[in-house]
């Protein structure tokens, strides 16, 4: 409810706290650009990224054991630029893109943000990253996490309640005083029905052309602000 | 080897970065005047800490299950408080002082020594304490982690192998690219025989008149320091 401060506020990451398809494409085009390597990047990343759901279902419903999101992302890769007709990548020239997801930088509230908000409460990402690719992005982009709640910390991924409910417990706190902050309406409602408060602001611009959904808040969720600083703001922070 | 660099730094945390013994015995002696119960607090304190190998070992040799640092700190403290015939502490009062691990110190060096390593490397408690309270403690004492290893993400105490190379997997690093920092040579070694890197700074007033041991380094060390400030300049931080 608001008024009601949480303890601990944790976060999605992709779209949430880092734009990662402006940083894919500049990075890809770039690192393209320097092998001498053209493709439509932006193609490649947007079809990457349209791969991630699947892929993560694939280890939801057991077809895949646990498998972290680096390794997802690096099969998906493998299969697309293949798709994609993309020649001349070698080894290291893959392992270099793949971890191009742990090289994305902050929405420009994001740093500022977080800052305020670490002042007054325990702030970490809880995302379907893995610790590595969270805690190098969190370098990266100076995002000054408190602790990094990876999916590999909990061998499952999000929505799955083990992900929500895993936070609680590494703090030892009650679900209620958890809040999940996410620009994703589906993200905020399986928090919602694990006991979590939620915190929703938009980021209309995520998939650029491709954005279909979550322009606003789409249920009761406890906070609803513009951007990170916004909800410091309302947070008293 | 002197001269390599690791990629992340892991460091043990209760009298390697934060004064146990003098934060608690102040602590304590101070809650203790404001609830008008007096008592040896310095000898419940060296006591309490004498508890703690001790009770690590039930849990590794099965004699408990997995039991995190708080519940066993809360045992230990229930019997030692009738053991020292420490009358009048209410439920409310026995919580408060088993998150007196929470609200500990940093050594002098500690913040400053951790904040300049933090510009080059990763960084992050390596402990037997739980995620909850080495979070809190991070709050607390300002400590600037990275990421926070609590041995509830394992299930293992220090020095079993599952810690070290826990870090290792969930950093996606050889052990040979994690250094452990320490100032206890046991735990040197036990990272050393995972293939972990190590430095060691003495920490010769952590037991206060109890120290026996630790007083230098015992073993061959990657790096051996003063302390963590010395420790990054050695490191080029």
């Amino acid at each position: 409810m608001p008024g009601t401060l949480p303890s601990a506020i944790v976060f999605d990451t992709f779209g949430t706290v880092v734009d990662w398809r402006n940083s894919l494409i500049e990075d890809l085009t770039e690192y393209g650009n320097g092998r001498g390597i053209h493709a439509d990047w932006a193609a490649l990343v947007d079809a990457w990224r349209q791969a991630y759901h699947p892929s993560m279902q694939r280890v939801r419903v057991g077809e895949l054991p646990w498998t972290k999101l680096d390794d997802l992302h690096r099969a998906s890769l493998d299969r697309l630029v293949a798709e994609h007709g993309i020649a001349g990548l070698t080894e290291d020239d893959l392992r270099h893109i793949n971890l191009g997801w742990h090289r994305l930088h902050p929405w420009p509230d994001s740093v500022a943000g977080l800052t305020r908000l670490k002042r007054h409460f325990i702030i970490g990402p809880l995302s379907n990253g893995n610790v590595s690719l969270l805690t190098n992005m969190a370098k990266f982009a100076g995002l000054p996490w408190d602790m990094v709640f990876g999916s590999d910390l909990f061998g499952h991924f999000k929505p799955d309640p083990e992900t929500y409910l895993g936070v609680a417990k590494l703090l030892d706190l009650p679900p209620g005083e958890v809040m999940m902050a996410a620009a994703h309406n589906g993200d905020l409602a399986a928090a919602q029905k694990q006991g979590l408060m939620t915190a929703f602001f938009p980021r209309p611009t995520e998939y650029g052309p491709l954005q279909s959904r979550d322009y606003e808040a789409e249920g009761a969720w406890d906070y609803v602000a513009s951007d990170i600083e916004d909800l410091a703001t309302q947070l008293g922070a």
